[in-house]
């Protein structure tokens, strides 16, 4: 049994060398033959390169360090087998193997991992989504169209019984997920322990009312996996159902952790993946670093969306979107996909139409919920009649000639945007 | 008090709107105006820009995706301060408010964190190194010359026993430390308790007969902190002192857990740093991203050598030595620097002399001590005397003239390194 990884290699040199050299490195490779190497252990862990699919040239390197001379860099997608007894299970193991040292190998200018295909021993190792799609669905009554979401604003600063007062119009808004931004934790103004005091008993209460739970989505993420189950823990306590996670930050042994423990819903938040992503020659595509978070137990993945404020592109989102709703070894695994940023419903028909016509994802509006001219309760209404009117196929302009909250957020958004 | 962070930024617009943009973005920002942002509230989190210092055009992006007709990026280095209430001490919440999001900023061309300084609040609430420079010296009895280490090869493949015959050459050698590679863990062909099992009662048999306790550093990573902490207990159980950590895999979690239960001086491996780094326009500089792997408790720190075989030029291992040899907040926070990559004596002068003169560093060689002709002994012997010869000032070909294992080892690797 293989594990394959496609490494998109850049090199003024031979592709076909730098291929073999990953092989070779991250197996059995050292710089000078020592004793004890034989070619029964090699076959026993020797990574084998498959195939070697060239590509264009690029007309300058990735990294900005060829040899004088060598302006040109040549460019192939190398598929690369690991045995499975070389690395195992182990995802630090798979990381430190495939994909770890790769980055350092001279000769190369550029070098991103754009495909990885996990064998069937890896199916039931790792715990996965506990919640994902359908978990989300249930918890929040939510089944016939996306699940809408708003995120507190400011980022920074509200104290908890501020905040509070902001999620209790946003719950009556009708809106059915609420998070923290990612950057809220525990700071001193804000204590987790004080949030969640503040916060729980308007969401407990406005189920109480009308049989609706809004999903709050704490941040729980520290440094510290102990410190964190405790924030966990807090929530959880306190009938909270979903937690912020900053994936990046707290690493894959936190992640493992707290998912090993966790009763709420994980919502990741990927913060500092695009210096993993950006330059289109380094690092790894989101089809594979994605895998390792799955399989760790992401429930819902925010993935940007169309139209977003940042540098992504249209399209990397809606490549995320296919990739967290591929099953890898069956639907269970799948993430619930979380579209956001810049968001107001005018982006839903394109996201509907790209996405395969799905209605199955987390829709996070920011500023476009609460920074309605009518108020947080018409921004709701107004993403719902955006998604109304996409799975209809009938235009935004004309949906909103009777429907005066959708009306209302094209004109406040829909320019420029 | 204000956590300060330099980032290098490169854009075809204006590097001073970029540089607020990065301190609102962080902060209190969002993509329009949101009810409840006041004054008062911004003064309580907002992050600032101190000071900005232009820097000479880039020719061409780091990240290609400038708007058609820029080709040409201005550049300038921001320091921007967040006041220390907005973030906490909490590393994780740093890596997300002034790190996470910032790669993410649309008309960035480049980003590069390339200085953080931590207020006294960070004094004494992380751990630290457990035993570093002071600890490593105690453990191995060796206080006047660098600890010289070696590296079981190849990388993969070797069974318990096969290791274990290699290890036991390696302890008559005189070695003072050896490590599994990083990338040895605890596959089927090798779990990591029988190797242990295999491996340390050589380590101990040694000790007994000559009062030198060879330093073993155990590669104990996995994803699941638990499972690490069982790996780490085999290893402290069995008589051993020391284990590779695999910080980039296991994350900042995974090392929080292990150091605040660990017995064993920690050998970091920072495999996948590269794609972090090796753009020179893109991600950190070592200086600012060790600063957390040291305060989370790393006590040995691999910072690649002089003449590696890697990317990595000289200057950039000369100022990750000087990086983690200087105090955060006082002497006892530093890492012990491990040089190592395609070391095999021949660059003990230029790393004394680049690095303050001192013989304080861990000094690793793979091949160039197993590998020498002499075998593994002659080839410590040869370590030992280029280090001498780099203490005294005597040309490495001068002292070889009556140093026959030093002679050996010039003519072997000296030529082509």
């Amino acid at each position: 049994m293989m594990i394959t990884l496609t490494y998109r290699i850049e090199t003024p040199g031979s592709v076909d060398a730098m291929a073999e050299k990953i092989a070779s490195d991250q197996s059995t490779g050292t710089f000078v033959p020592v004793p004890g190497e034989t070619q029964e252990l090699k076959a026993r862990v020797a990574a084998r390169v498959l195939a070697i699919r060239p590509l264009p040239d690029a007309p300058s390197p990735s990294w900005p360090e060829a040899p004088a001379g060598h302006g040109i860099s040549h460019r192939a997608e190398a598929d690369i087998a690991f045995p499975l007894d070389a690395i195992g299970t182990d995802l630090s193991a798979l990381m430190t193997i495939a994909v770890g040292g790769i980055f350092s190998i001279r000769g190369m200018t550029g070098l991103r991992v754009v495909d990885l295909k996990l064998p069937e021993a890896y199916r039931g190792v790792y715990p996965g989504p506990q919640f994902g799609l359908a978990g989300s669905r249930k918890l929040t009554g939510v089944y016939d169209r996306p699940i809408i979401g708003t995120i507190v604003k400011p980022a920074l600063g509200l104290r908890p019984q501020e905040t509070a007062e902001l999620v209790g119009e946003l719950i009556q808004s009708g809106v059915d997920f609420i998070k923290d931004d990612e950057k809220l934790m525990s700071p001193v103004y804000s204590p987790l322990k004080e949030r969640v005091a503040a916060i729980m008993p308007k969401i407990l209460d406005h189920e109480q009312k009308t049989g609706k739970k809004v999903m709050y989505a704490f941040g729980i993420s520290h440094t510290d996996p102990d410190e964190m189950m405790r924030n966990h823990d807090l929530v959880l306590k306190a009938g909270g159902n979903c937690a912020v996670v900053n994936i990046n930050s707290i690493g894959m042994g936190g992640m493992a952790f707290v998912r090993k423990r966790s009763g709420l819903a994980l919502h990741a938040h990927r913060n500092g993946w695009d210096v993993l992503t950006r330059h289109p020659g380094i690092g790894f595509d989101f089809k594979v670093w994605q895998q390792f978070w799955r399989l760790l137990g992401v429930d819902q993945f925010q993935i940007n969306g169309i139209g977003v404020k940042y540098w992504e592109p249209d399209e990397s989102f809606v490549e995320s979107f296919k990739a967290v709703t591929t099953p890898l070894f069956d639907t269970s695994d799948c993430a619930l996909p979380v579209a956001g940023s810049g968001q107001w419903g005018g982006q839903a028909p394109e996201t509907y139409h790209r996405t395969g016509r799905t209605t199955d994802l987390l829709y996070l509006c920011g500023g476009g919920i609460v920074s309605h001219p009518g108020g947080p309760a018409a921004g709701v209404h107004a993403v719902q009649q955006a998604w109304q009117a996409a799975v209809a196929d009938i235009p935004l302009e004309t949906y909103a000639e009777d429907h005066p909250e959708l009306a209302a957020s094209l004109k406040k958004f829909g320019k420029g945007e």
